[in-house]
């Protein structure tokens, strides 16, 4: 399998955790899952980010998915693991677990409880150790969820003294500056790493426009992140504007903090993506409100889309 | 004066507090933004919220900005104070002074060390003697911003036991789910309180749709918000849709936590609102990259809006 | 096995997780750390707490460690491990384990994410249906790890609804009032369950005075919390004072967070109880000064105990 | 007036802030508190810090009770003033008014929003514009407090940017550690500023033999940290410690977070220093229960005093 690499870019979309209604992990729906995002165009998965319920999986059902979807992918794109733990043996049983199966790399976000400096470069300096020198990570700076603010200064530091940190899921929202910062860097020297920038996507062409490669995040129509980094790519920004703004009123609509998941994983299923859009509990289930406002973005996006096309 | 009351409705512009470029207070400008917000449409006006750099202000600074505000305003529209504060003693002198002067009402946000549902509702209780019964009060709910969480239950609770309590400045990102639960309640013969929804404007349509009465909060084209409600208020919801999604790609630019008020301020010099874009220090400053994003998006925006009308 | 149940009293020390110089599980301490604990006088033991590293161990570890001590405590007192988790399926995975293995029953603390009183009670519903009915767990409320404030009505609305919570862990630093109110409450009516003090027993004359049944925490010295209870028990209430004095200097100095387990390891090696004091990584170290301190309490404490007695 | 300087040692009184049972600032006993405060041995004092109910009190307030308390010291010995707020404005409108009444210094802790070493050295950058050159200042650290954690490089980025800061409030419990790391880099040619140690004073004797220059804190009887430090300071180690031990029941129990402020002004007032224990609301109160255990431990406390004098 090839390794993830500081040239990664395109889109890594987080893949979410299928289940049956009763709560069990849903296998079957992870093939089907699979082959949907490849065939929106994603360029890489993500498997057990944040948005991806990992929490929630016994460890042992943890890896069970995880190689369902290496199988299914059957090494057509590289597969990040979401390998985030409260303690590093854990971290290190679930990570050994991935790589064998093939995984490209792992995402590790930094515990809460990390405040100075130092503290954050030393935890990745135990990060590193843990995973061993084979396996590339990906570091995850969301403050907003773990609420450990990265200064570009600190990414830098752990640029530079781990090699096998090759890329940033960048979630500092938006945190264009911070893009910035680090590109500014590597123009001067640093070790250029990917950045694929997250949050829902929410920024996404002003975040390509400031040196991202891609995007890492999660949306129920991919198909948007890909278009939107293809016709940037391509030198086309108005036009990765129109397609963004088409999707946008659904893009935001999906991002509402700790109900975003159960529309996207309703939109997933309505789009026969996975067979059920159940969260494991706890998770938010949807009103009939709430599906009367999806019903209506949808409709208003599919109409948009052929204003435009 | 015309005391603010539980049929308040349609938009309050949540005012900014303009600068000169060396940081000190510009009451010229404050006449000039009164003059803008009117014309664009504002109902009411609300100073010292927390795009309003309050605590960056003294206690004179305070109570200065606010007479002026009021004697521009001349009675055309209620005008809500912010007046949350560290202690009580500070929160009853500024309320007095902004009530004496002509305020509508004022607003008050929880300290961030509140947990428990009985906490919360002391201190409401302490906060309704403190304000006395003349002066109404507006109850924040903005967790992101104050980490406190605030249950549907726990508002009745207030809306019950304090009389003086009339609206709720809804920002609980976005809580369509609490809009509605607080309008089943008082279907159900709770008292009805107005709730304008916060969030700068991004999820107004939706929450039109569960029952607010309007909105609260700040964006450099306020007429938006004004626009969106009016469509709305008319039965005519893809219009208000159409409105909001011309806006939204700016809008959610200008939602930018830490960093969007500098924004809106550019916009609202550029606008001719204020003279000065400045924010008093600390504060963020706009990079090139930043305008350039701005100037494309306003361009757009226009483009869409002609397309539209 | 006998189950914990509502009468549960005396000292439940927090037993510490051995560790090799190197990080290894050192199952043989643990045997040597259950002797050493009962011939202290220990009424009963609790394993995978706050300061038990447990979430530095993998899920294979745990269980392995909790089956070891189980094996050698062999049902001469109740042994209570802790299985809060960041998901219900790791906790019914290791609640399971431990249950069969023949422990008296579990603990849960509130994830950090709680705020208010519906979702606390709501959360303890969902662990009371995941451990099952036959299971009796142990309520941990630690606000200044957990930063979950749980009201004493809302600890009487979990008792009330759920059966199999037994036991209150106090740990509302010190929450004397907290313990009089739950008394209160339970000569009214209310169920009336065992309350065992924790902060490593800092306030433990004054805990028992308002009503706690014992104590469940860590300290080097175990004999002082089984001394204090025994004395209070016998009505000493003065003879209980002196012997906490003597201990208390050497006690808070074991307090400090996230220093203090070193110092515990650290005593527990040198009085023979585990053959290494050593933290899993990551874990403070201490230095020379710190011995210092330690030695010259230890040597203080001595004499101090042969003064009194 | 003398300034404070970076030689400063020996125990500055955190002093409360004296109510009448109304609520009403007591400044009659502000004169009685002085007294009291220098006739137990304080060397210095600091006013309007975090147990000083500094919050609660309206801006002329604060000014009128800084300039009663400095009029009755009447330059007998050096007075910090708190300054902390939630913007620049205010901080220097009460430093100005503090200054020009004879205070010999500020302090300023971090507000809870900082987070990365840079933004930590950039606030007090500008807190130190905001001050003046000419008004030297206290950096506390207080992070159970504050939430913000300052590696001790960011104590001496700071100390080395900015001459006025004179003075560390060292209350990162207890941050033994922090206290020999500064000593070692001014040892190597940092330049070497005051350290006081707060914490209640609960590890006083640790905090000296790790290079404190004294204590910066409140307990209701100062004479304990007068003592301990002059004991020490005289060689006299174990010495120190008897005393402190005696105190420390006491001084343990008064240090309960949200609780001790109403324990230390029942003992201030108990022994004269105020005329009320009340604090202005809101504020905590003591149940009988609460006197009943103060009233044991000062017992005991005079006992024990007679036993080791």
């Amino acid at each position: 399998m090839t390794l993830l690499d500081e040239g990664a870019k395109g889109v890594y979309v987080i893949a979410v955790t299928p289940f049956t209604e009763d709560g069990a992990l849903d296998l079957p729906s992870a093939d089907r899952m699979v082959d949907f995002y490849l065939e929106k165009g994603a360029t890489g998965l993500t498997v057990l980010g944040m948005m991806g319920e990992a929490p929630k999986l016994t460890a042992d059902e943890s890896r069970s998915f995880v190689r369902r979807v290496l199988a299914r992918v059957n090494g057509r794109v590289p597969v990040v693991a979401g390998v985030s733990a409260a303690g590093f043996a854990a971290m290190a049983e679930l990570s050994e677990s991935v790589m064998g199966d093939g995984a490209a790399g792992v995402m590790v976000a930094p515990p809460a409880t990390l405040r100075t400096d130092d503290q954050i470069v030393s935890y990745y300096d135990m990060v590193a150790r843990t995973l061993g020198p084979k396996t590339p990570f990906v570091l995850q700076d969301f403050p907003l969820a773990t609420n450990v603010q990265i200064a570009p200064s600190v990414i830098l530091r752990i640029v530079e003294a781990q090699p096998s940190c090759v890329m940033l899921k960048h979630e500092d929202w938006p945190g264009l500056a911070k893009i910035a910062a680090l590109r500014a860097a590597s123009d001067k020297g640093a070790r250029r790493i990917s950045i694929l920038a997250g949050n829902g996507g929410l920024f996404l062409p002003e975040e390509l426009s400031r040196g991202a490669d891609g995007a890492m995040t999660g949306f129920a129509y991919p198909e948007m992140m890909v278009d939107v980094w293809k016709a940037h790519a391509a030198g086309q920004v108005e036009r990765a504007h129109d397609l963004f703004d088409a999707y946008l009123p659904l893009a935001r609509y999906e991002q509402q903090p700790g109900h975003g998941l159960a529309i996207r994983k309703y939109l997933l299923a309505k789009r026969g993506a996975i067979a059920s859009g159940a969260l494991r509990k706890p998770g938010s289930t949807l009103s009939g409100a709430d599906i009367a406002d999806i019903e209506r973005l949808v409709a208003r996006q599919t109409r948009r889309l052929q204003e435009i096309n």
